[in-house]
Parts: C-alpha cells; sequence; structure tokens
C-alpha cells in the first residue's frame, strides 16, 4: 500500500508545488516595487525566517522631544508582509510621550494597549472627534487617512501595538509635513492660516526651509 | 425572416434583462449605505438624468475668507457614482482664492485647470514637496490621503475640476479639524506643538470648542 | 474677521458634513450584512465607544481542553470595524495551551507575543513548513488560508494579539470541522484517510454526527 | 474526558458560530443590491440547495435563428454565487449556431469546450485579433470587456462552460445594443458610419424603435 | 530646545523615509508592467514634473473625418498615475466632431463639458438607452464596459474632460475592431449580421483586412 | 473618401495602439511574481495561442491511490489567466476516485459535472455542513478557503471543471500538509487530536519527515 500512497503523493505533490508560488510573497526589496508590492523571493530560498520578525523585543528609544517612538514593521522592515494586505507597528510612550498628529494614507489602522494608559482620537472629514482614555487590553480603531494622535494618558510608560490594513500604510506627521519639509512659509501660513511667527518658529527647530 | 428574429430577439432579451441588473447601482440614499456604497435604485426607473449632473453650471460663490469655493459631485450629492469608484468636484478661485491645506482619506484625485492659474502641491509621507504653478489645461496627480493644497495663480479667476478615484474620497480640511472641531486647545497643542495663542486664535475664528 | 471666518467655516462645514458619510462605516448589526460588510449606522449617532473595544482587559477563560481561549473582536463583537479591512483577536495560552490547527478562510494574520512564548507555524500549499519558537514582542504572519496553530512554548501562561486583514476573517478549525460537524464518518474516512476507529473517537468526544 | 473535550466545544462553536456569518452571502433577492452585491440571506436558514444549480441538466433551447442559447447561473438565477467573485453559464450551439457579438462590462471570461468544435476569438483594444478553433477540452480566456464571439467550428451540436471573475459579468450584446435598443437611427448612423438601409433593415428585425 | 526638536526630527524622518516607498508610484516605462501597473521609479528621483501632464494645452487635432479628437493621459502618457486607479483624457469636437461608439473595457468614465455642448449616452446590456445633450459644466457617467458616444451639440467647437477609475481603462472603438482589424469578413458578418456589402465597404476604408 | 478615413484610422490607431498594454497581461513567467501576478509579455508578441490552452484534451491519469486527477491550468500552467482574476481545472474520477479534503486559501471555486456522478461538499467556520450529489449539468460553489472535497458518485467514471475566482487560487491537500511535511509528529498530534499511531502511520505511507 505504502508504494501505491507514494504514487499518489508524487503525483499530487508535483501539481502543488508547480501550481503555487504565490500563497505568500516575500518581498525582494533589491528589484523595484510596483503599485502591489515587492515582487517575490523564490518560494524556494524562505525559511519559517522570512515570516518572523523580531524587532520588537526591546522597547523604542524614547529619549527624544516627543518621549515616544513609533517602529514599524512594514514591508521595507518586514518583506514577510509583502502582499499580505497588513503590518504592525509598536508605539513605546513614556509618561510625557506623544505620538505627534498624524495620518497613514494608505490604511486603517487597529490599536491594542499591551502597558499602561493612553489617550488617543480621530478627527472625522465632518469634524466630529472621538477621543477615549484607554487602559491595557483595550481596542481602538482609526479609519484610513484620518488625523489621529496618541498621548501617555498615566503616570508610567505604556506600550501599544497597532496594527494596519495595508503593508505600507505610509506615515505623514502632520508638523513634519508642514514644518521640516522644504514647503515655504508663505505657503504654509496660506494654506494652513497660522501666523508667520508660529510657522517661523516651527520651521526653524523642525528644520524646514523654503 | 422577422419572426423569426423576434423570437431571438425575446428569448436574449429575456436574458438578458434579468442576468444584468448591476451594470450600475444608481445610489438610493434613503436606505442606509455599506461599506461599499448605497444600494441600487431598480434598474426599471432609471433615465438619463439619473447619470446626469448639472449642479456645475454656475460657478461656487466665492465670497467668503477663503475667496474660493469647493463643489463636489460625491455620492450623496449625485447619486449616479455610487458603485463606480469615481467622483468629481469643481473648484473655483477668485484672484485672492485658495483651497487650504486638505487631504482626501478615501482617494486619490487629479485636477486639470480649465481657467486660469493655479498653483498647487503636495507633502509626501517622507515630507518630500511637489509643487507647481499650472496654467489652463495643465494636470496634476494627488496620491491617496497626502496633505495637499490649491491657490489662485494668477490675477485673475481660476477654475478647476478634479476627480477621484472614490464614489465618496472624504476630504479632511486641515484648519477646521484642528481648530473647528471639539478637539480641545490642551490636545492640540500637546499633539501639534503650535503654541496656545495660536490655537485659541484659530478656534476663536472657527468655532471650536473644548 | 471672525464674521468672515465663521462664513467659510458653514460654507465648507455643510459641504463636508454632506460628503462624507462613509469615512467609516459602523456596522448596524440588526440589518443584514452583503458581500462587502454591515450597512453603517447613522454617523450623527456615534461616539468614541463606537470605536473602541474593551472586551480584550481579561484574559480569556483557558479552563478547557485545549487550555486556550481565542476572543475575537471581529465585526459581530466590535462593529467598528466593518468596512476597515482588519480586525483583532486575543490568544491566551496556558502552560499547557494549544490553538488547534485552524485556518482563517477570508483573511492574512499577523501575531505579535506580548507575554511568555509560543511556538507556532504554517504549512503552505506546497507543504512546506514553517514553524518558530517566539519570545515577547516577536512577531509572525500566516498568509490568508493556510493551515497553522500556536502553542504555548513555556512553562507559564502565554498572550499573544493577532491582527487580520478583514473585518472577518473567519476560522475553520480542523477538528471541529472534521469530528464536531455532521459530515458522516463515512466521508471523513475516504477524504482523510484517517481510521475509522481514530475518526469515531473524536466525532465522540466533539460531538460530531453522521 | 468526553466531557472536558465538550466543554471545548462549546466554547469554541459559541465563537465560530458568532463570529463568522460572511464565509459566504447567498443573496437575498428581496432586498435590493448594492455595487458589492445582494445582502446575504441569514446563514441559519441555509442548505446545500443553496449552493448548488441544477439548470444546466438539459441543453439550452438553440430553435431559434441564431441556433444558439446562453444559459446564465449569474446571482440573479444562482443566488450563492453572490459575493464569491464567479460566475457560469453554459453555452448551446447547434451546427450553425452563434453567440453573436459581445462584452462582459464587468468580469473576464475563460471558456472549455464540452462538446464539439467551436470557432472563437476576441478583438482587442489595439485592435489586434485573436481567433481559435477549439476541440473539446480545449480552454480560452477573454479578458473583461472586449469584444468576442462564439460559433460552432463543426457540423454537430457544440457545448461550452464560461465562467466569469464577477458574480454578475454583465452581458451587452452588439447587435441588440444597436439595433434592439431606443437608440435612434440617426445616432446609430452618426457613431457607427454604418448605412442608413442597414441600419433601419436590422432595427426592423430586431425591434429597435427611434 | 531647537537641538532637541532636532533629535526627535531625525529620528522620525528617519523613520518615515525608510517606511514610505510608496505613497504613490510613479511609472518606470522601460521595465515591463504587471496586472497592476508599471514598477515604480524610486523615489529620491522624482520632481513636481512627475506628477504633471502638460499635454492638454492645446485643443487635439480635429481635422480628420471624425472631426474630433481623443487625448488621454493614461499612463503611457502620463506616468504619474501609475498605481492611483485614475487617468484623464481630453475630447475636442469640432462643429460636426462625433467621437465613435467605444467602450473602455477597464474602467468607467466620468464627463465633464468645458466647452460648447455634446450630445452623448450609452446602453446598458439590458439595451435601455440613456442619451443626454450636455451643455457646459455638465457631468454624465458612463459605467464601466458599455457602449457609449460623444458628439458636438451645437453648432461651435466642443471639449470635454473624462476620467476614468483606472491608469489605463483601455478604449476599444466598435468600428475599428470590427472593420479596421484583420477579422474576416466572414466572421464580421456572421457575428454581426451586418451584410456582406456593409462590412466589405467599412473595411475598405478603415483598413481591415481578411 | 478613403483617404480620409484612412486619416481617421491612423489617428486613432495611434492613439489607441500606444494607450491600452494592458487589456491582458499574459505571464512572462521567467521573470520574478509580485502580489498581484507575473510581469507582463509585450503585446507585439502574442497571438492566439497565448489565451488558449489545450493540457484539458486528455483526461488526468487516474491510475493512482485515489483513482482521481486534478489538472490545473493556474497562471504557472496557463500564463494567458495572469491578470485576470480567474483558472480552471480538471477533475477525474475514476469509479473509486477522490479528491481528498483539501482548501483554496486565494479563491472561491465553481464546479460544473461534465460527465458521471459526483458526491461533493464543503464545511463552513460555523461547522455545517453542505453535501450534495450532483449530476452531469449540476454546479456547486465553494466559498473561499473551505475545507471540501469531491467523490465519485456512481459506478462509472467522472469528470468535471472547476473555475476560480483567482489566477492562483492554492490548493492545501489536508494529508499532505499533515502526513506529508515535515511537520514533526509530535506537533501534528498536539494541533489535531490525532492518535500517534494513526499519525505515524500516515506519514509513512504519504512520506512526512519529522
Amino acid at each position: 500500500m505504502k508504494s501505491i500512497f507514494l504514487l499518489l503523493c508524487f503525483t499530487l505533490l508535483t501539481l502543488s508545488s508547480n501550481a503555487l508560488v504565490q500563497d505568500f510573497c516575500v518581498a525582494d526589496l533589491t528589484i523595484p516595487a510596483g503599485p502591489s508590492g515587492y515582487p517575490c523571493k523564490s518560494p524556494s530560498n524562505l525559511t519559517a525566517d522570512d515570516f518572523v520578525f523580531t524587532g520588537f523585543r526591546k522597547a523604542g528609544n524614547t529619549s527624544n522631544l516627543i518621549n515616544a517612538a513609533v517602529s514599524p514593521a512594514f514591508d521595507s522592515q518586514f518583506p514577510g508582509v509583502n502582499g499580505l494586505g497588513l503590518s504592525l507597528a509598536r508605539l513605546d510612550l513614556a509618561p510625557a510621550g506623544v505620538i505627534p498628529m498624524h495620518t497613514h494614507p494608505a490604511g486603517s489602522e487597529i490599536l491594542v494597549v499591551v502597558e499602561g494608559t493612553i489617550v488617543t482620537g480621530f478627527v472625522s472629514s465632518a469634524n466630529a472627534v472621538y477621543v477615549k482614555k484607554l487602559v491595557k487590553g483595550d481596542v481602538m480603531v482609526f479609519p484610513q487617512g484620518l488625523l489621529h494622535f496618541q498621548a501617555n494618558g498615566g503616570g508610567r510608560k505604556a506600550v501599544a501595538f497597532v496594527s494596519f490594513s495595508s503593508q505600507n500604510p505610509g506615515l505623514q506627521i502632520l508638523d513634519f509635513a508642514l514644518f521640516g519639509s522644504t514647503l515655504s512659509s508663505a505657503l504654509v501660513e496660506k494654506t494652513t492660516f497660522l501666523d508667520d511667527a508660529q510657522v517661523k518658529k516651527l520651521k526653524a527647530v523642525l528644520g524646514g526651509s523654503g
């Protein structure tokens, strides 16, 4: 019986190994990406390590002005998510930490608090505000492309994981877009109604030119 | 021969009128929408008018602070776009007009200038700035979810049409999200690094509370 | 100046509140779902609580045979994810805990360990096996529809969060599909090559009939 | 042991029966469809019959002018395909049978000949022509929206099954669109360069008005 | 304070410049496209010009038989639309101009008249006809894959812009597919019921062979 | 008149041949695939043969243990389906034939019986069983990712065609994943509750190691 079973085995294995190169598509970052992501590495060269990301074992470095860190595991950092339509990031917030107002242009987000307390929220296109103080275990969603933020809501360190409906959700931080770029002060002021002094003050510290 | 042809006619017409209720899906705005849009009106009640929008015959009213107007033909205004994955808006810019910094959370945009001159641009997630002065006939694209603006670039009225890769691309105007909403001044300041005086000044004029 | 600004405010607010009913689509679970999810609740009735899920504050109950619990926050449990293309679940594994071999027919998965050690892996269509022991902070992806499992890999409790590229990824647990359903023993044996005694033993304990 | 297993059973079954209402979405044709299809029938009322279509047991009636029949199993005829992104149709071609030039606006097609010989082909946007005589077992694809046709290629009956990448691919038959509709002869002639006599001749037999 | 801010700046900038290579995907036309479009140019080499198309400054040449011109800004002409799911074209219609009956196999269309008067319409799969005379500013949609046309509806030049829900919507002009291709007269006649004389007359002028 | 028509011809042909490289995307299997499929062959090198698959003219070889054969025409075997979102396979079942329990991780399936009788069914995430005996002409659907099987239901040969909502639906055969892979017996037993003897017996015949 064994030999007959093996015949079956070979027949079907041949079939399936030919047919199924795209259960997954671990990114080959050395080839230019297209609109749906990076070309796939050959399945024959993959190991479990291609599907595992170990960069979140340690907390991100929060010794900075915002007392916080965002550590992404998007396709560039974690090629295993390429083509799967999801990705992950780790948020670390020291007691005074804040992830400034930002958007993810290309994905919705779901956040779960794993340590501490976080005040977080978003503003809708209709200018409705949805803000909540979350404790450990709480979950909040942030619909694609809407302005949102996270801030430590307690007196101790907070940690959260956020996942996205895209392998590459993008991250546009408002202050960097306005004050850390080459957008001229004149255009910033004209399009935001901010005062010239305010714009120049923030451009100075964030390195914006123009 | 005619009668045989008509037999064919009836046979195939019966087939196709049964089979094909979803060439299009004109929105029935009286029923709750779902994630992919509104339920469809019955095809038997539709006329050409359901696929036509006449709201852009006249310029939008630019007698306001921004000297500009955005007139959308999204699914709520133009039920014929429901389910088609596109929509349109008209931009009118008086000589000093500006469409303030904003995003469309749910769609990319393509703009064509049909009158006058427009200075427009966007900022990428990598804080790169792409700004250009466009003349009549020029086209620019704005990738989904990125901050962008339009401003009159000449001494006379300008008009553009912008279309979107979504029947409902959304529109989040930065100033209204921050200063015209119920987001507290404390949270605005904490998440944008703007000064308290600046925030309160703009909240006062834009009606923000909290 | 304030009054002019307010004029702008009213103009644009009117626009945006009309135009943008679909930044999000919190599920109205009382109306039948369609292929893309549930119909949306009216935005005017929503609060931050509609976007928050608090069901993960406590560990799932692992006092069962598998010494483990899967607690989903899919659209049925957390209507706020409807239409966003993502969802979340909490995994609790007592020291001997195991989430048995299963698939998610409708979504890929990304797992992050937040406590303890987990041995986890999946099998591809080409019958390649990708198994790894993960420690706290480690992340692994499981491509859509492939058989995978999680088992406690240490001597103490383990907890993980898993998110999905779908608001409703599904969950087909192999043993329940085969031995806890009405699929007849004859068909199970014919289509799996399992022995009759094995099938009947597991059907007895898992409640399968037929 | 059995009772403990049953405890597990109940725990997980409760979970999965709540979580998984959308493995499939059998159409409730009594409720208006949306852009992604019809609302779903309640899973609790479904049987195997909801996923089975028996309308192809007999050949379609080819006693008509085209000596052919197209029998669709689209969502309207076979509610089980709703939301699955595919559908099927049966083609019957008597010896002189022809399925006239047509398009499927909303789906690509794959055809397999199960009896007889079929000459079939399509024209691309670049006006390239791909025509082939197929025998039993042969397969051909027709990319979405392109003009194509099928004609009996032998002296005996031919049968094919065609499946589509959509639950509702649509079917626009060129002659009916032009000559069996209310499109005026003047507009047909102006937009096709066909002669007036030709247009009126076909309108007469196909029942077109205007 | 500036130096601390700059520390933040560098930290976050590093993050975002790594993470976000796919806000957009300007086509590199020198590499073969895939199903979702062309591979992306490196973001570091892009300028605003990559997102701008200036080919519509002048009217298309209408000195031809149809007294009309279609000028596309699809991905091949305007690489900036690659991956964005939209594109644009300019229509010029001299007083007697007509864009003959055609389809876009891969995208829906939205048209806005910017000069003159246009009679336009489409035919549905159910052979319903939706025709309308549009004036300047009017908008009409044409669902994906359906036969439609545009004709000058007044005594003077008309111009319209049409945008599509695809970066490459395709364009199949009925007369060219039937009479300007290598499809044999016999097959054209068999699949359209047109008379032999009619087919040969149009093939002669449109260059069709076979 | 002919020369003027030809002028039109050249004008429009130039337009369309430039614009429309992606009506289809026949796979170039020599270049690495991406998440949406393989890069496209140049349209200028294609013939009708690129859209035709002749591998189903003969029955698959059923001289094996399962007395059955699955012959796929997925993208690897039939490059013409690349990018079209569908594919096909032929099933041959000798009188005792069975296609063992399996899933297609990346696509839904629609089956039509073209010869003989087939007993087939699937199990849902809620562990509901949908089984049916199908005769020639009958059709059944199998939603994406769910366990299903096909078995000969009569005393003679049976043949079916199955098509999929994906160019590469995948195929995970349960027995091969569990017993024909390198997954260790310990892990198989732990995650399936199968007895050690059962696991080792099937691993022996199916060639599994570990």
